[in-house]
């Protein structure tokens, strides 16, 4: 019998054990047009805390009682669509469960990069593009720039740090604790900063005396700030996320938003999602660095469907090392 | 013997009296390439709060024991420079004195455009450019859209509703006070939120149901908080002036800034000065919205050099409607 982990209540601020449960979810049989997979590898991404809000956003909300969703890279294991057979390896979003039934359309082969499968939920999946995507097309990262990224050690940002190095930016990554800064500078930063060690700002300014021209926000809150604070004439800002505050309803403070005046500023949200007709280049590119030896892959893996939700919980308290995934 | 407003200290929070003085302030005589300039009208801007810290901005600062300077329109009484005259009309930005000594090719003189002189401190001026690039470049305002401008009853603001009207869109402006609000609607808005009578937010929402495209900042805090919440799929926000936080130590709180990653809203902080480019343009095109009855225009006048810290701390509390003019 399959297993999902389904929503029971939407949680209120850091979401606690009660809120989800992982209860049998029985499959019905494929159709015409679907695959049955059997899943090998599941994410959790810091945009899930969102989905579980009854707030309409950018994903649709999860539905009380039903599975939650998210990237899943699996085997098929039974076929009624053409161009899938059992024993593909396949990448689709029906995650927190074990098994899945899903509409062929809505499942990608893993494209042949030479890369291990859960590659492709990290640096070769939406982690990766956003990265790329955010940085080069939002930003606007030019070689000879300066970048800060935030969340460093994180599957977005330490793949935010070695393009902007392989494409020959400055750059200034800021994770949290010894062991991980020390892994972002082994990735090629110039500049570590541990936020857990003293104030941002602070930091910053003694990393980028100059100023930056780039940020990618994964962050908010008092990063901004000190990307605010630090920001050069024309600086562009990616803000891909905001994790400091998913769980929190307190407003965020700022006391350098006044700044985008003086330095003409330019600060623009982004999502993935709007960058998918970006995967050819981003695979290209990729592939590219990676047989250049310009990319390091990290991973933090959880083993085993019932870690899932500690898996989840860890990206918020920072659990991770690169991307998290949870191996079943 | 000509005067001219010193800055004697730098504010702290609010200026004070004491903090200019209006002194004996002799001129040299004039060299070549010279004119001096009888002042007749003299702007007060926020942006001048700025030049009054001792912190490198986009403006230098005022220094100490200095005229302060600001726009000013004045007539020509000697010249040593070709093509200047006296009784010749000028604009230059050795305001806060009653009379100049100035480099020609630090003044402009009027074009003909059919308005009065002290027309070109305000709607056919830096404000009025202000607010035409603001709208339309920075903000990239289209016909059909919904523009949401703060401060609509200021220099800027009031020229942004007309600008944003006459070229086909619907406006959203705020104001503190019937009188005010009264003018704004009378300029054309669609619709007009007193901040002083309740919580923006909630009229924004009452006003644009469905969102708002574009968002004029002038006043930052709860007002840009407000248009984050309401921002619409590919917003766009030309930060302009954040008037009340100029005064203020204490940080900027957003409870919506999360919202720039699921609306992909674009933020941009702007200067006039980049925009000095689209002088010829914006005098045409302004020239022609008011041969059509477009614009209307509205001054509060302050008489004397005396009064001159009044007119500008007016600017602070709201004294004006349009604007803020001194009239020597």
């Amino acid at each position: 019998m399959s297993r999902a982990w389904i929503l029971e209540r939407r949680p209120q601020g850091m979401p606690q054990a009660g809120d989800f449960a992982l209860k049998p979810w029985p499959l019905a049989p494929i159709e015409d047009g679907q695959i049955r997979v059997r899943n090998l590898w599941l994410s959790v991404d810091p945009y899930m805390r969102g989905r579980m809000n009854d707030v309409k956003s950018y994903a649709a909300p999860y539905a009380l009682g039903e599975p939650m969703h998210g990237g899943a890279i699996g085997e098929v294991v039974e076929s009624r669509a053409e161009g899938f057979a059992p024993g593909d390896l396949v990448q689709h979003m029906d995650g927190w469960r074990d098994e899945a039934v899903v509409a062929a359309a809505a499942a990608q082969k893993l494209p042949a990069l030479g890369v291990p499968p859960q590659a492709f939920l990290g640096q070769f999946g939406m982690p990766g593009l956003t990265a790329y995507a955010g940085l080069l097309h939002v930003a606007e990262a030019k070689p000879g720039e300066t970048v800060f990224v935030s969340a460093a050690a994180g599957a977005v940002g330490s793949t935010v740090v070695q393009i902007a190095k392989a494409k020959g930016m400055a750059v200034i990554g800021s994770a949290g604790g010894a062991e991980k800064c020390a892994w972002v500078k082994s990735l090629g930063a110039d500049h570590v900063i541990d936020y857990k060690a003293g104030p941002v700002l602070r930091a910053l300014h003694e990393a980028a005396p100059d100023g930056i021209d780039v940020y990618f926000d994964n962050v908010g809150a008092d990063q901004l700030d000190a990307a605010l604070a630090t920001a050069r004439l024309g600086a562009r800002f990616a803000i891909c996320g905001m994790i400091d505050i998913y769980n929190h309803a307190e407003p965020t403070q700022l006391r350098y938003i006044a700044r985008v005046i003086a330095a003409r500023i330019r600060i623009t949200g982004f999502l993935v999602t709007d960058h998918f007709g970006r995967l050819p280049d981003f695979y290209r590119d990729m592939a590219g660095m990676a047989a250049a030896g310009q990319l390091q892959r990290e991973e933090t893996v959880v083993d085993g469907l019932e870690a899932m939700p500690d898996a989840f919980l860890g990206l918020f308290s920072g659990a991770n090392t690169g991307k998290m995934l949870v191996r079943l």
